[in-house]
């Protein structure tokens, strides 16, 4: 069933310990569509520059995200340099230029307001409210904050997360909106604030999905070599809400399937682990469903007990 | 099936953010037997001082450990003191005393002899294989040891795990003996080193057990509380041989199930949990099998998908 994204569509630079790009395809929006799409029929709500390249319209295109709703507007794209550090853990922002991101005010094609699954990624939350309010029928909302939000507008980003049915974030977002360091106690303060459904992602360290009366972890995915995790928390937030509309889950009714919630999250770390395996979103050029399913699979034996 | 535990019996002064003891029963032999004693006859092999409390043999007594090849000598029990970080991630050590340890040289009543399942605690690795080599008919033999002996004793440690079944050591110790920062190419480079099963322990991250042609991961125990995290790493151990002594399982033949490996991974997180929950061994006062077996049931319930 059908899912709007909304967020960033950007352009990166980026340096990890294999090597360096000046340029290239970027943004919450991007990573996430280009990861739902091999779930469910998705499309895309964003705004990109003069700039934006054809080959980079091709590679969405080529993945049938709908892109009715990528603007295009005067202006440059929104660029992000970053550089990682050894371990990869930590990294450095060492340019953001907002671009035509700055005056962003998501619009959404008429066709897009009936869409029952909506995700938004990382931006300011007054505009991620609007965007819902644009929507009628959906059987699930939700996105990812960060920081920077939680810590400057607290109060807006309350009133945003309260109208969600998941709420997806990493540890330390989670411990600075809860006020607890306790990943448990966190959750238990964080599914008060709104969501039924909420999903810590700990990058190598796993994921969890906590509700009320029920968590699921999983461990991170071993990989070999992380070559760029840029992207990887977003790859499985299109993961986890892919899988969701694949299966048709409504989170409104509350009458979800525990399993497709545990699913849908190893689906999402099945995506991050690919996302990382080349720079920016090059793994998506070759990646297949197959491929997708069979460490779906790989999961499953590597956790079964 | 009867277990040997070869290591430290202390007393520790600890200090948490949930408190301090100026004085409570430690080491590494302490924790894995108590431990291990809910799956399997289990009999202890340490040295202890003239001031070691009735009080503390009374409770290793009360988990039914053989103590005959607790050896009690003139002079102090080893002493160490610590104090953990507010999250509990770290530690520093204030003061060792190693004592009546420092003299230690394992001596195996005659009939410990026989037994088939040995696990080492972490001692001087030569010390760790004149333990083996007074055994016969081992079925399993495995154990831990720590950054110091894998700097300043590599030779002689590379000698001893050599003969070693399992090797059960923490991530960052993982990545210090193989020389490889990630945990599947440290394993790999580990399991040239003769132990046909590795074990990694990540902390409230979880565990990982690897062999030549499988590997498994689980996520930590979600804990409400950390309360005290001493000797949770030697509990883990404990849960792990524990049950596969329990099993009767033959590493030496090659012929174990991998469930069995898979299953008692989980027991060592579940025994690692519990002894977080109180300080020192405390836990163990209380702790029954019918709790440990609610929490595995616990992990799976929170892990299948």
């Amino acid at each position: 069933m059908s899912l709007v994204v909304v967020g960033s569509v950007a352009y990166d630079a980026l340096e990890t310990p294999h090597g360096r790009v000046d340029r290239i395809l970027g943004g919450a929006a991007t990573y996430i569509a280009l990861s739902a799409g091999y779930f469910t029929q998705t499309a895309v709500v964003a705004v990109v520059g003069e700039d934006f390249a054809q080959e980079d319209i091709d590679l969405l295109a080529s993945h049938k995200i709908d892109l009715e709703g990528l603007e295009r507007v005067p202006g440059k794209t929104f660029f992000w340099s970053g550089v990682y550090s050894a371990d990869m853990n930590d990294r450095t922002t060492l340019q953001t230029d907002l671009n035509v991101f700055a005056d962003f005010n998501p619009k959404l094609p008429a066709r897009y307001r009936s869409y029952p699954y909506l995700v938004l990624g990382n931006i300011q939350p007054a505009l991620q409210r609007s965007v819902r309010e644009q929507m009628n029928g959906l059987r699930l909302t939700g996105g990812d904050t960060m920081n920077y939000w939680i810590k400057d507008y607290r109060d807006e980003l309350l009133a945003t997360i309260r109208g969600w049915d998941f709420l997806l974030i990493n540890d330390s977002e989670a411990r600075m909106l809860s006020g607890q360091h306790n990943l448990r106690r966190a959750a238990s303060v964080i599914l008060d604030m709104g969501p039924s459904t909420l999903v810590i992602k700990r990058g190598e360290y796993g994921a969890m999905l906590f509700r009320r009366d029920s968590y699921f972890m999983v461990p991170g995915y071993l990989l070999e070599e992380v070559f760029d995790p840029t992207g990887a928390g977003d790859c499985f937030a299109g993961g986890f809400i892919g899988y969701l509309a694949e299966r048709g889950c409504d989170l409104k009714s509350g009458k979800v399937d525990r399993r497709d919630l545990s699913r849908a999250v190893i689906y999402g770390s099945v995506m991050g682990s690919f996302c990382c395996e080349e720079f920016g979103p090059g793994r998506f050029r070759t990646l297949t469903r197959d491929e997708i399913d069979k460490r779906f699979a790989e999961f499953r034996d590597c956790t079964e007990f």
